[in-house]
């Protein structure tokens, strides 16, 4: 496979560093490595397969000779991308978009590759990324949807600090170290340390918050299906990487939790168990999407829940932007 | 009013704690108090309203003279009133038992005061105070079953380290100051700081946890209902005291978010928001079911979402077992 060269904005943030281990880890063929950053990280060096790159900033990026860029802008902020994702582009690179700008164009394919891969053929210069707790949910989903048909999903979220970046986790340590005091710069604007927060981003439409709605729009996008009924309730929790879900769903066609089993022990992308539990402390660093505690609702036919944990820097952004990638090849 | 002789078991956990708190705080005519805990609490004096009361074992406690006797037994253990509470009620005393023991007997009503008072006339000696987990879902949903009739509920929650007595507050407390090891005594299995664990009881039918079956079942029994489905999640986070519930419902009549609120703003220990939330850390120590984030699901009729938080300790168990006793005066 020839090598390809690769540009990288966002390379100093958590999800940038996490794209960076995972090119190496899936062993991308990276011929040549770009890396852009804000402007307080201009000049730092950051080592790729031992070799030191210069972060350079971006105030007039130059994407010529990029075969792939990668945003990876973090959710919460508008991303670089908007500004820049279009020249690079233009420039004959494709463009692989981490924030949430994109997602919901119609000329942009949202892709998850266990769930929707052909999608990417239709990329006119730009890809995006779903939002980390989509992607866990709809890989977990997408076996049992294409089998009994999805009518109604209800989930709500245990979400980590990690997917508001690096400032996410640096208040939830310092706030650990300091039993009374609220950290200033938290993005949480409460103390998030001992604490639940139900909200993810702004919120919108009918009291419902930006990263619910990303959960239902997001859902239906992917899975090509307008009808799938997706209720979510997203919580910050004080977890430092790692996203958890309780998922309840129906199916449309009569289902059973064996045929389900079945989808979920050889659907890729999901490690399931049928015997115990996965707790996000434990999968962090792992690109799998962990699946648990699958059971039946008694009161209602065709009715089932389901728990799934995944490392929202993993599988939840930089895996998932690097097996869009490896599609592209 | 005359005062009342009462009793309390568990006098020095967590809810025995929070028990004797409530009933100064509510000024509870108690013309006498007796205290029992387990033998190694044995001589400890605590001091009520002023007065210092020294802790008797339980080896072979004498209720003669009670008229009324608190059961204080935390969740998980089977509580000391499978033992004791017939002998109680025996000798005159009215058992008012926080336990899990007597809750699914048909003899034994169990009480939330706001929701089905009248219950309280038809005990027999016992009377059983809900899971904590149950009691401020059903605070919260009782005004809008009234009126609307509930179909179904979804319910996901997010459950303090108090739940499980002082060992999971120490668990809790010994782990955030130790970033790497778990303790040893943890009552939960693995480490619960910077974690999130699905499993609170022991998993049983269909691979739903002892917790998520009592939300099922003590719902049905509260509300006099056995046709609402209920579907339960019960998930402890790192939080030190008050549990929070994402509750996603479904009416029988149709419903609107204004006529809710409605029901809501008046409704008897509800403290109802529509332009913010609570979160546990906030709630701490007060006695009130916080209702917040009401809103409608566009993809359902009828069906709306809400989070629910209540200090579990207080209402969730002590607050609730003296309000029964007003009742019952």
């Amino acid at each position: 496979m020839t090598g390809k060269t690769v540009g990288l904005v966002g390379a100093t943030g958590l999800v940038g560093q996490a794209l960076l281990a995972v090119l190496r880890q899936r062993r991308f063929p990276v011929a040549g490595l770009r890396l852009w950053a804000s402007a307080r990280s201009r000049g730092r060096t950051i080592r790729f397969a031992g070799r030191p790159y210069t972060v350079a900033d971006l105030a007039r990026p130059d994407f010529a000779g990029c075969d792939i860029v990668f945003f990876a802008g973090t959710e919460g902020e508008q991303g670089a991308s908007v500004r820049f994702a279009p020249a690079a582009a233009a420039a004959g690179a494709v463009v692989i978009d981490n924030g949430a700008d994109f997602r919901m164009d119609p000329a942009v394919p949202l892709v998850v590759p266990e769930v929707n891969p052909c999608d990417v053929l239709r990329h006119r210069g730009i890809i995006a990324n779903p939002n980390c707790s989509t992607i866990q949910m709809v890989v977990a989903l997408a076996p049992i949807h294409r089998v009994f048909g999805l009518k109604r999903i209800v989930v709500a979220t245990y979400q980590s600090v990690s997917g508001a970046g690096r400032g996410g986790v640096e208040a939830l340590r310092a706030e650990m170290q300091n039993a009374k005091r609220t950290t200033q710069q938290s993005p949480f604007g409460r103390r998030i340390a001992g604490n639940v927060i139900p909200q993810i981003g702004g919120f919108s439409e009918l009291g419902y918050s930006g990263e619910e709605w990303k959960m239902v729009r997001e859902t239906r996008k992917i899975f090509h299906d307008e009808s799938i009924a997706v209720n979510a309730t997203t919580v910050r929790v004080p977890v430092a990487a790692g996203h958890s879900e309780s998922v309840y769903f129906e199916t449309q066609r009569p289902a059973t939790v064996r045929g389900i089993e079945k989808l979920l022990r050889r659907a890729s992308g999901v490690a399931y168990s049928n015997d115990s539990y996965h707790t996000p402390l434990e999968i962090a660093g792992k690109d799998d999407v962990f699946v648990s505690r699958l059971r039946p609702d008694p009161s209602t036919p065709d009715a089932f829940a389901l728990w799934v944990v995944a490392d929202n820097l993993r599988k939840g952004a930089a895996t998932n932007a690097v097996q869009i990638a490896e599609q592209l090849l």
